[in-house]
Parts: structure tokens; C-alpha cells; sequence
């Protein structure tokens, strides 16, 4: 059994993939199913046959954007709901789980792990790395963050080419782009810059590590005006002042109690617009098209997602449980990656931070410690099949697995 | 001379390679100049000279989205400013003159030819299309056009994955896209969806063209949200209510009396999230990404403005004037397009509206008429260079030609 958790990323169907295609090779696997939105298909036995989807859309898998399989951002709260799960993965002979998702998602596979260890039923759990945010610990990094990256350095690219045609030291051009606690994918829109034109756009970027200063970025923002013909500003919508107050709050918070963001992006366009007369302020939100730009998807990345999807399947036949697949960064000046495994209760709700040594002392650059390691994630394009000038994406059959036990009201 | 003036597009660079291609190709052609940022660049004699460009860097232009030359919204007012521009044309003997742009820019170069021919100079002026806006009268489509639509549809397509996994038919995701006086931008999202799937995303599409009526717009969310896990909503930034008032208008307006919109998408989000009870809601605003998207242009939109540019040559040379290259759609089943030429003084400040009877009755969606009309502008990929993950676009080195006029005041 496979799930998928949490938000959708443009290559988490690649993992999806990598578990089917990874299965199907081992004769103890019988049957391969899917549960529909991550556990909450497993408490209603919303479940599907992916062996029987044709292996064209498996494929197509490989490079479709969002969650075939569905997710959800469910937490799994009373004793009822954990005792549900194991009697549906009973009920149907479920001997192997892998979930995919970040760190709430890994949480939720130990639970389940945990508990079928107390009641004896013999069952392996893999978790599969997935997250934008790229905050997962013990991993070199996590599949999805590369392409977000990647289409976010392009978009970067892109804008300043048509920033630089409009300008005239006046324009103020900001991208807000997602990141709530940390700052890895703003970040990750300094590979915009060329090697060592460290001039280049961004020109700023605010990163939630670094408390907001309305004085500073405003003489930061002057200072550029005064050398460029436009300052491009990447900011993270999880931006803080001083007192950790974010920037542009929503009252709103999701099921896990984290704050919905957004909106920092307007509240800086409207703190420099009142402050540096003259100036134009043009803002944009990619909002969730940053996590779903299959078109330009980090070939490396897409890889790497099948990749730690085959490996959870190797592990678990081998004998492995409770652990989530890593990804591992080879010593060589080239780089390579090999997958491993470390224990889910390491992952669980576990946080990787930007390293603070990897900003420059400025606080709204990264220095070539950042880019080392971020830079070999985007390598390389993926090739999509398009019909009449738009992708064409996999539609699974979705065949559903007979229900064999009574309703469960989640 | 060649010059670009207002928006920028992804494929606007193609014609000044167009044009820079064919000018070369004939003996009376001694020098090809560039205007730097459009007529300021003529008024200030900020010329460059593009046949000392590298061929790679200008065939690199065909693909690099903004404004070479830069660009410029400033409009000729005064008669000095007229008066300027022929004294400059005349000190470097420019006898051709190639204006890049929308209404505004074929207005200007109208204008200048008059004044030339009133004064006896001899100049051929030709206009070349272009705008994302698709507004121009007497040509089929404008280059431009067709690459912010083919970006726009695959971002729906792709958001559309990411939202049917979340959704939960709860989910309104908002996508606001530009068109200030017409729905040309946000009719052309409709190609997301597949042929003969009227309820594929977006759901909804709010045209300038049908004023906002809040109450049908919410029964519109309801019914999709009954239908569908999520509502996708494409937004005009230029949506009027029955009164003709922007839904979300800036005090703002540009240097041709225009008024600078944004959040619309914003005010839509707000009214559903305040009437819906329950329901989620999520806003991209790609801004000034959907004019710039290079990576996801269509070929046929970059091959067709590399055309105009040349034809715009050809005609010149062959003595024609105060025209603007247009495009003229062939009769046959498939699509095949070749260029003519129309007055200067029809194109200027006209509006080419988007078909009522293209809009279906329901308000929100296409027909067939328009879905025939925009879909083959749409057709084929670019292949750009990749460098580290990231595309490459030409960098001009502007070599300057010597200025031989005292200063003028702008």
C-alpha cells in the first residue's frame, strides 16, 4: 500500500512510480494499491489497484504534477482511528507501507508502525521524503524542492530580463514565494545569479532566519535602485520581524495548527511604495504554481523521486521498518546521491534549518556554501508529451479494491 | 532603426532578430541601428549598433524573453519631441524605421511618418505587432499573444493536478491573470481544458467583457463545488462591475492615462471566502511572469514574431509605408498563417474586441469559435540552452553609435 501526504509536489508522482515499478519485481508482492488522500483513504478503504493501471500511465506518472493518488492534511487523533487503520490493513493483507510526505506525514507512518508492533501484526513501514520546504532532517535534501527551485530561478530569470527592458531605477519587482519557518526555497532564487555576478537578480532576498528590518531593506532597496535600473526582491511568505510576528498573517491555520500564509509580498510592495517616493511596484505570486511546474521540473529531481520510491520498496522486502529513505550527497567534486535510511522518529516533526552560515553577512544573499549545494539539484530538463501546444498528464483509472469491511466515520 | 516600446513579451526579441536577419540580406541596408528603451532612445541618440552583434547572441535573441533594446511608455507630446526625432534620424541618415509595439506605439510611429513626409524627408516607417493583449484591429493575432496563453494554460493544467488532490469540494484557487480592457488573456486559459470536457478547469473564467455580478458568481462557485473537489477560477485584472468600475482599482494610472490594475483576484477571494462558509481559498497573480515565460512559449507565437519582423524589412525595402505588418489566417482546415500590411492609422488606438458570440451564454466559458480560433497559435515547444539548471538568453553588448547632436532635454 502507497499513500501520499501533505501538499502536492511536481515530481511526488514519480515516487508513486518508483514504488509500482519497484513492487512488481518481487514475487512476494501479490497486490499493489493505493490509498485515495493519504490515510483517510485507509480509514474509509478508499483503495485502488494501481497493478492494473496500464503501464503507459505509470509512466506518465513520472512527470505529472499534484497527487494522483490524492493527499490530505488529516491528523490522525483518537485510538479509533489508529485501531481503523490496522483493521483495514488486516482486512486486506496490507504487509507493506509506504507513505509519502514530510515531516507530519513521517509522524503519522511511525504512529501506525508503532502501533502494529504492539499488536503483533507483522508490518513494514517505509516512509518516502517529500516536501517543498526541504526541512526534513537527515536527508541531503527532499524531492520536490529541486523543481520548485528550478521553475522559481527560471521565473527570476525570466522577469529580470523583462525588469531590466522596463526600469529606470525605479521599478521594484517582488516575487513572494512559499516557505513558512524556513527560508530554502527563496533561497534556492539565487540560482538566478550567474557564477560570480553576484550583482545579478535577486538582488534581495528576505528570508524568514533574518527578522524583518523596514530600515535596512529600505536602504537596501535604495542602494540598488541607485546601481540597477530595477531591484527584484524574492520573499519568503513566512517572513518575521524582530518579535516573530509574521509580516502578513492569516488568522486562518490548517489542520496541523500551522498559520496559512500570505501575503508578505503586499505588505512589502506597500511599506516601499510609502517610503521611496517615485518607486513602481509590480508583485508577483506564483501562489501553488511554484509546487506543480511539471514543465520545469529539475530532471534531477524527478529522478531522485523515483529513486527513494524504488528504494522504500527494496528496503521493506529487505527487511527494513520504521524508516524513511534518505537521500545521500557523494564526497566526489561531481555530484552523485545514494539513498539510505534513517529511523521515522528522527524525521518525525523533526526540522532542518537553513544554516545560517550559508547566508552572507548582508542577510539577504547566499553565499557559495548555499549554492554548492543547492546548484546540481536543478540540472537537467524533463521532456513532457504535449497535445495541441498543452501537457498531456496520467489519469489513473483509479479501479477500486472491494470493500470488504462496515463504513468507518471519520 | 528598430525600436521596442511598452510591454514586454516572451517572444517580442524574435522580431528584432526578425528584423536584423532580413535587413543584412539587402545592399541599401548600411547600417542596422537600435533605439535604446524605444523613442527616448531616439530623442536622447542612445543608438546601438546591432550588426556588430554576435550572430549567436542575436539568434539567442529569438528565444530571450523582455526587451532587448528596453523599452519605454513615454509619450511624444510636444512638436520639439516630433521635431527631435527627424533632426536624429536625419544626422545618421535613418531611412527605415521599425516601431515594435501595441495601439500606442503604432500611434507614435504614425506620427513621426507624417511629420517626415510633411517636411520632405524620406523615411519608411513600418509598424510590427506586438502585444500579449491581442487587441490590435486588422491582424488575426498579435506575436506575444500566444506564448502568455500557452504559459497560462499549462499553469492551469498543472495547478489543476495539485488542486484535485487537495480539494475536497472546498477548494476555490483563484488565478488572476492580466487583460486590462479585454478578456483576450483569460478567454485563452480555457485551453487547458481538454477537447470535448466543458467541465474540465478552469470552471470559471470573469472576462472584462461580462460585468461582475457578485450573486451569479457565487451560485456559479456553489454549483462547481457540488460538481468538483475545488473551483477553478480564472480572473481578468481588469473585471468591471455593471457600472464599469474596476473590482479592484488602483489610484494609480500609466504615462498614457491608463489605470494600473491588481487585485482583482485579491477582492474575488475575499467576497467568496466571506459567502461561502467553509470554503478555501487560494490566489496566484503570475504578474509580470506570464508575459515574460520564454521557457513555456509557443513556437509558433516566437516563429510568427520573427516573421513580422522580417516581412516588416522586406516591405520597407520594397517601398511601402505608415503600414504595420499583420498576420492574415489561411482559409484551409489546418492552420497557416502569412502576413500583409494594414495602415498605421487604422491600428492606432483601436481595439480589437473579443467576440461576444466567442463567450458562451453561461458567461464563464468558451466556444468552440473562439477554442478553433486561439488553439493552433498555441502549437509547439522552444528549445532553449540550459546552463546549471537554468535557461541562457542573449546579452547584447550595445555598442553605441557616436553621438554627433548636441544633448536633448526629455
Amino acid at each position: 500500500m502507497v499513500g501520499q501526504s501533505g501538499g502536492p509536489t511536481a515530481v511526488v508522482n514519480a515516487s508513486v512510480a518508483g514504488v509500482i515499478a519497484e513492487a512488481l519485481n518481487h514475487e512476494c508482492v501479490e497486490e499493489v494499491y493505493g490509498s485515495l488522500n493519504g490515510v483517510l483513504g485507509i480509514l474509509q478503504e478508499d483503495l485502488i489497484d494501481l497493478a492494473s493501471e496500464s503501464q503507459q500511465q505509470i509512466r506518465a506518472l513520472k512527470h505529472t504534477p499534484g497527487a494522483a493518488l490524492g493527499t490530505c492534511r488529516y491528523k490522525l487523533k483518537k485510538q479509533a482511528d489508529f485501531d481503523r487503520i490496522l483493521e483495514v490493513f488486516k482486512a486486506h493483507n496490507i504487509r507493506y507501507f509506504f507513505y509519502i510526505g514530510g515531516n507530519d506525514s513521517q509522524d503519522t507512518a511511525d504512529k501506525i508502525s508503532k502501533l502494529a508492533q504492539a499488536q503483533g501484526y507483522e508490518l513494514r513501514v517505509i516512509g518516502i521524503p517529500k516536501t517543498i520546504d526541504n526541512d526534513l532532517p537527515t536527508t541531503d535534501h527532499t524531492p520536490g524542492y529541486a523543481s520548485t527551485v528550478k521553475y522559481l530561478a527560471t521565473t527570476v530569470r525570466e522577469m529580470a530580463c523583462d525588469n531590466d527592458a522596463m526600469g529606470q531605477g525605479d521599478l521594484v519587482s517582488i516575487v513572494e514565494v512559499m516557505g513558512r519557518s524556513a527560508g530554502w526555497i527563496a533561497a534556492g532564487a539565487a540560482l538566478a545569479k550567474r557564477r560570480d555576478h553576484p550583482h545579478d537578480p535577486p538582488h534581495l532576498i528576505l528570508l524568514p532566519e533574518i527578522p524583518f528590518n523596514q530600515e535596512k531593506v529600505l536602504e537596501d532597496v535604495r542602494r540598488v535602485l541607485k546601481r540597477e535600473k530595477y531591484c527584484m526582491i524574492v520573499v519568503a511568505e513566512g517572513l518575521v520581524d524582530a518579535d516573530g510576528n509574521y509580516l502578513a498573517a492569516d488568522a486562518a491555520t490548517d489542520a496541523f495548527g500551522h498559520a496559512t500564509l500570505g501575503g508578505a509580498g503586499d505588505t512589502l510592495g506597500e511599506i516601499i511604495s510609502a517610503n521611496i517616493p517615485g518607486s513602481k511596484v509590480r508583485i508577483a505570486r506564483p501562489g501553488i504554481a511554484q509546487r506543480c511546474a511539471s514543465h520545469a521540473a529539475s530532471k534531477t529531481d524527478a529522478d531522485e523521486a523515483f529513486l527513494v520510491g524504488q528504494a522504500a520498496v527494496k528496503a521493506a522486502i529487505a527487511g527494513e521498518t520504521d524508516k524513511m529513505v534518505t537521500l545521500i550527497r557523494g564526497e566526489a567534486d561531481h555530484y552523485t546521491v545514494e539513498t539510505s535510511l534513517a529511523p521515522l522518529s528522527e524525521i518525525a516533526n523533526g526540522i532542518k534549518k537553513l544554516p545560517r552560515e550559508w547566508i552572507n553577512e548582508d542577510g539577504v544573499s547566499m553565499n557559495f556554501q548555499f549554492l554548492r549545494y543547492a546548484q546540481p539539484l536543478i540540472v537537467g530538463e524533463v521532456a513532457l508529451t504535449y497535445d495541441t501546444g498543452v501537457p498531456v498528464f496520467a489519469r489513473l483509472d483509479k479501479s477500486r479494491v472491494d470493500k470488504v469491511l462496515p463504513a468507518y466515520e471519520v
